[in-house]
């Protein structure tokens, strides 16, 4: 047989034999030598024989030569002959004809497949290694298997692009691939497949243009940043990376966490995900701090890391939500960004600029001239629907109630309010935020995610919502009544230079310890009720423990966070450090400067002007 | 072909295309309309067609129409002809003739058959749904597959009676049925199948009538509340309900809690489950507080509802032993009541009769004229029995071990211990209960399952029990006889207004912290030594900590909880609470009003008469 | 037939069908009776029949018989003819021919195989019964099956020699034996099987003999002890028993443990195991106190005896890195002993002799004139080497580490820093120690095994390595700082009776608390300032807390165990314990008695002679 003159091919790393023409001539790569012959590779992974008496010319292994296709046996054996021309023109045989899309597997079961995937994880089980393989079109598990718990393939990992051939089967009901060879794709190649996958990933993940559930500017300006935050976190669930979203657990925090949990979650079902899946791509955790805590992100780098290893799972994105965009989170950041692990932030409390250096993307109401009014349950709601929009008849309420449940007095509260008022009156709404409060007390820094539901009636069962936010409500204020009983006799009054009125009790002697309300929320409780007592009058109050104090204040124009910079540099060893807002925060010191420091903070209290 | 005048079946639920026979008359409900046809359902699955030629009349979807059969070809197609008759008769066809129990499935392996189920429980995997299935005769699992990962026959629920046909099957050795069809019975045949199923099961259920291991005539008027605890967990077992066993952390409720323990695990094993099995149907979890407190509701709700939705597992019945019977227990009771949980008391503890409103039943002493001298211990032993007669042989002597551990002076104690005093003597019991009460504080709220039952010698290795227990013992009383040696200088003597001795100790700057004994178990060892040392006159101990006091006393005819609600309302701020026996309990306030309610207390207990 | 006169065959458990010889007589047991003949056992499991017609003799069940093979039958059935003879030779016969080893399994699939094998693990699942053979080359899964979640075999037990016969398989691509029979080899045979595996395991676990990585007359000394606890670890992986290696929380300690878990998972891996394999094997936990603390040992035991019980896991082998030789140890030895536990100690404080009667191997330096400053690290990573040879280039600098960690003078000092200097210098090798130090605080007690490693750069990238370690020391010196600046202004100085300075700092109530450095370090650290600030003079430095106080000092020749043994008689009450070096150490005592307890220690302090 005779080939066109000077037309040569080079054949893909896709090809397979059918690709291969008899009669063609082929680039080759010499592999090694036999008696009877020398052996070459075709691509990758197809060999063929030159019989000795075929060879034309000396070689060493991985000399490249031409070849010409002589006969293709049945047992797909190839004999070749070796072509010596000097000047021809190379023809790159691509092969995409054959390539299947993972979307398309389960019409191919029984047939054998070749694709190029991007490897999502590597799971290692005491027999065959399991391939998470994605395209644009969805994601399927491979099983490659060379010894009993041995890594097949060792070569690719995490992330790689690759070229795969094997057989689809029905596993125990489920599709997967017996990977009869996989490669990683050469560079040049490795960017096309790329380029394909992520742009078509992009294109999925970018999230649908939806109106917001009520008119707001501030929400209106947010947008792009909330929109990629949606973005970063749909193309997470299509590429199996993890997301760990942590909270603050107050009744805001909680709602805005739990409205893009059930839009996550709801996204990963859509997508074909079990229970498991679910439980290995989530994770919600409200943090004991209302910041990232380095015991936090060291828990959390320890898990990832180990399911790294022990599961092939990626690194996971870290979700902060009603915290994360201070000052104080920098130190968690930083261990974070030695594992380059993507940071995500959805707050509403005073942004420290320092912070954004940390963070692929940063939604924030102060950013755009809002404040803490537009809640982080607020974001947390509209957020959700960015990323799965059927979530929102679920959640529609959830806005209205971090709205009274943080105090907002923004515009978008009654907006809020009004959107659900048929079903969901203001005093329900205070109803719920109050038993997530209490609910979260008890269960400590679990998510609770069941009972959260309920509370939040996010499970479509009416009645279990009524009766478990009532018995909560109830029990609530029972425990705050005998609180207060037992601290109000204890608060003692004074009156500043500035004739505001100070308020102090003693937090840590005075009230039950390690039970609801906690001291914060008891020192707030005292102080609405001192406010309410002296109508109008500027009013201080100090929830003071060993090592600390709370501060709550009305009608002084402080700055607690001047004060404690102030205090620190005055009170030589006092350890003196906190913050807050301007009139609502905390200060902590060393036990043994605890008079000192309060005496130091009192008098300064009392310079400040009055409104 | 012809069929009778006027007779005309209506096919059930439960026939298959086997039990249609040819030229009869069915009641049959138009499903859809093709070009050559109209196809109807003869009943819930099974579909026929009526050539257009053979359709007599129109309808619409859903019509209910007469249809007479004319043939079944070989691949399951019906053939029908549309028939009008005014008057009939309608036979219901019921087919229990296949129906197969779930106690055959092993002789019909590659058999299909047809069952009447009850749903117990249903666990998505990443491949089939699969659906627990129970009757009257056992339980096995059915696999339904529509998609990977996807819920199969999302209708039915748990709890729900069912029709299922399939194939059995063996899969890893274990008996499955492929399930081709599953639906919900309607109302009258669910009732029917249902009443069959909970007869048989309620007649399984209810236990033996044993005489008691001794004769006790407290236990003999507590037979009818045992049996009915008895019979709820004995049904519980048959019918795949998780159980929640939670109780007080000290030898007397660590025997009763193990006795039940054993039995309901032979149980399970009984009913052929394995340790899986047996792990997510049994938790035993000793528990902090005596009560039950609402941190540990809160988590017990937690997990059962994630084991709902993840595994699809029944809610869970609470058993509560040595504690559970007092006003204490109630905000937990009510929160799980909110989720419908089956309560169960086996208690000595003086009950609230309040408490009883929350309980499905409750084994009390105090209910028959009884006290606290019939321990939880024994009263566990002997409802274990009920539970599972043979669990006997394995607890005869665990009465004897409570009974001394926890004091008591009743006449069962003697009896108790004189029926295993061949085997284990008093000195041996008293050592076994110290044992546990050691072994208990070093697994703080872990249950120790395997080293509790080598501390009772419930694994049959004698010399490891011996040895167990004789070092345990060994290291209780050094570390006793060490806290006393520090404790005991410190201990100040007073003589009160009605001549008792005060002896007042602060557990908390003048004994070891965090090791054991702890401070209620250190007051209770200093009491018994100042009562050995002042033989014959009334004694008052009290061990101070910075918010509580233990109070131990002999031969003052004080009230404890008359004391408490005194001091409550005497000192305003006080925080005061607290309570437990007439004679023996404890008080909590508030750090910094200590002395004030600790001076208050002992004013209070100089004025109660002295014996 | 005739068979030779006088010669009579007894089959071996180990011989199947294929080992009878037909002609042949056999001693038979008579199993019981059929219409048409007797059924016989030839061995025990291999059954005849002798027809009613060669039937001689009458029999009951039990009865010893001689049997000639008549014929054996294609579907494998026996025909027997009844022989009487009176005086015969017996000859047994053993089957060893056609036995097969594990490690030949491999090539065996499809083929029936005989094993003479040890059971290292026996787990039942809700199918079959999984056994794990051990011989002297490998370690297969063996599955049994008699009804779903039943225990097949129940009277084979872990540890025992068994011979099985069963059909080789690959299920899901791992190899597993199909068991048809197994039985427990009777005693004679035993003792020939247990003695050829015991042999041959020995042989394979007894460590090459490699040259240390430095020279060091010490480590030369103590090489036959690190080859007796390498040659238990290698044999304890060997045979499937897990390991717990309990370690100081410190640097050196870390150093010391991750060494070995380097090498022992390396080997855990080389013999074939998975990710689960490990997890189940190996485990590796830093202790909360610088000794076996009761509450560890008894939750490691109450794991230990779940997981015997629930996957017929072997009892694991303890073994202690950087603690262990002392006397404090030993409460929890004595436990460890009930269940008969191999302790295992390689350290490097100053042991107490007493200890060493619960130790299977111990390795310390002081027992062969060494002293504490070759640390556990050198130690740990010398024996790491023993365990596995190739992990030395993974580890060859962790000794430098441990040597500055733990401030070691001893001359291996120099000699570990200048084996690596030049990938590692002594500022490096400090910075690694000091990050460890940081990260476990935030690590709490879990082993952060993945970040560790990054840290101690075994995952050879040398970018996070440098970045992790850069950032772990900056924090941590920032946190120091901050500690100093508040605690600093706050130490009291006095001038003692032997003219050393003495400093005091009350760390409970002028440090930050629950974070890091903790009082323990912050003491350290401020001692080092002011030995620098004093040079050349004796110095004491006291961190006093509420109920301990830290000692540290230069120049005065104290003896803390002393002065804790003479204050504990001295003062009534104090509760008085503690220790450590002779002039590094702390004390505790109960609250009540602290100046008591402080002001006599300082007055034993000056009465010490100063250097």
């Amino acid at each position: 047989m005779e080939s066109k003159e000077n037309l040569v091919y080079r054949l893909g790393s896709g090809c397979e034999l059918s690709d291969i023409v008899i009669g063609e001539i082929y680039e080759a790569k010499v592999q090694g030598f036999a008696k009877f012959g020398t052996f070459v590779y075709l691509n990758s992974h197809i060999k063929g024989l030159i019989h000795i008496s075929n060879v034309k010319s000396e070689h060493v292994e991985g000399d490249k030569i031409l070849v010409l296709v002589r006969n293709i046996r049945d047992n797909g054996n190839i004999d070749l002959e070796e072509i010596i021309i000097r000047d021809y023109e190379v023809n790159s045989v691509m092969c995409k004809k054959s390539q299947t899309r993972l979307g398309d597997l389960k019409n191919k079961v029984g047939y054998n497949v070749s694709l190029d995937v991007e490897i999502a994880q590597i799971k290692q089980t005491s027999g065959p290694t399991i391939f998470t393989m994605i395209d644009e079109t969805g994601k399927e598990n491979g099983a490659a298997f060379i010894e009993a718990g041995k890594r097949a393939y060792p070569e690719v990992e995490l992330g790689d692009i690759v070229h795969v051939s094997g057989e689809v089967m029905m596993r125990n009901d489920q599709l997967q691939v017996e990977i009869s060879y996989m490669e990683v794709l050469p560079e040049e190649e490795k960017q096309q497949v790329l380029k394909r996958i992520e742009k078509a990933l992009d294109d999925r993940a970018y999230p649908e243009d939806l109106p917001f559930m009520i008119e707001s500017e501030v929400l209106e300006k947010l947008k792009p940043a909330m929109k990629e935050v949606a973005f970063i976190i749909r193309k997470a669930v299509f590429t199996n990376q993890p997301i760990i979203l942590r909270h603050h657990a107050d009744a805001d925090g909680i709602v805005a966490a739990v409205s893009v949990e059930k839009a996550i979650t709801s996204l990963i079902r859509e997508e074909g995900g079990d229970p498991d899946t679910e439980s290995h791509l989530f994770k919600r955790a409200p943090s004991k701090a209302p910041f990232y805590e380095i015991e936090d992100v060291t828990r959390d780098l320890d898990y990832a890391l180990k399911d790294n290893v022990k599961y092939g799972q990626k690194m996971p994105i870290i979700l902060m939500m009603d915290n994360g965009s201070t000052e104080e989170d920098e130190p968690s950041y930083r261990m974070a960004k030695v594992y380059d692990l993507t940071i995500l932030v959805v707050d509403h409390h005073h942004p420290d600029e320092s912070t954004d250096e940390f963070l692929s993307a940063h939604v924030n109401p102060y950013h755009v001239g809002g404040d803490f009014g537009v809640t982080a349950g607020m974001l947390g709601a509209e957020l959700a629907r960015m990323i799965f929009p059927p979530v929102e008849k679920y959640i529609r309420h959830f806005p209205a109630v971090a709205a009274v449940g943080d105090r907002s007095e923004a515009p978008e509260r009654e907006k809020y309010l009004r959107l659900v008022e048929d079903e969901y009156s203001e005093e329900n709404c205070k109803d719920i935020a109050l038993a997530l409060d209490y609910e979260q007390f008890w269960l400590r820094f679990n998510d609770g995610r069941e009972i959260v539901k309920d509370i939040l009636n996010l499970k479509n069962d009416h009645v279990r919502h009524k009766k478990l936010v009532s018995l909560l409500v109830t029990e609530a204020n029972a425990a705050i009544e005998e609180q207060l009983q037992t601290s109000m006799p204890h608060v003692e009054r004074s009156v500043l230079e500035n004739d505001s009125l100070l308020f102090t009790i003693d937090v840590e002697i005075y009230a039950h310890r390690f039970t609801f309300p906690p001291p914060g929320k008891t020192s707030g409780e005292i102080h609405d009720i001192l406010c309410k007592e002296n109508e109008g009058k500027p009013v201080v109050t100090l929830g003071i423990g060993p090592d600390f104090a709370v501060i709550r204040s009305r009608g002084v124009l402080m700055n607690i966070p001047l004060m404690v910079r102030e205090l620190r540099e005055e009170i030589i060893g006092g350890g003196v450090n906190g913050g807050g807002h301007l009139v609502v925060g905390s200060i902590k010191f060393v036990e043994g400067m605890r008079d000192t420091v309060i005496s130091g903070l009192i008098e300064k209290i009392g310079k400040f002007p009055i409104e």
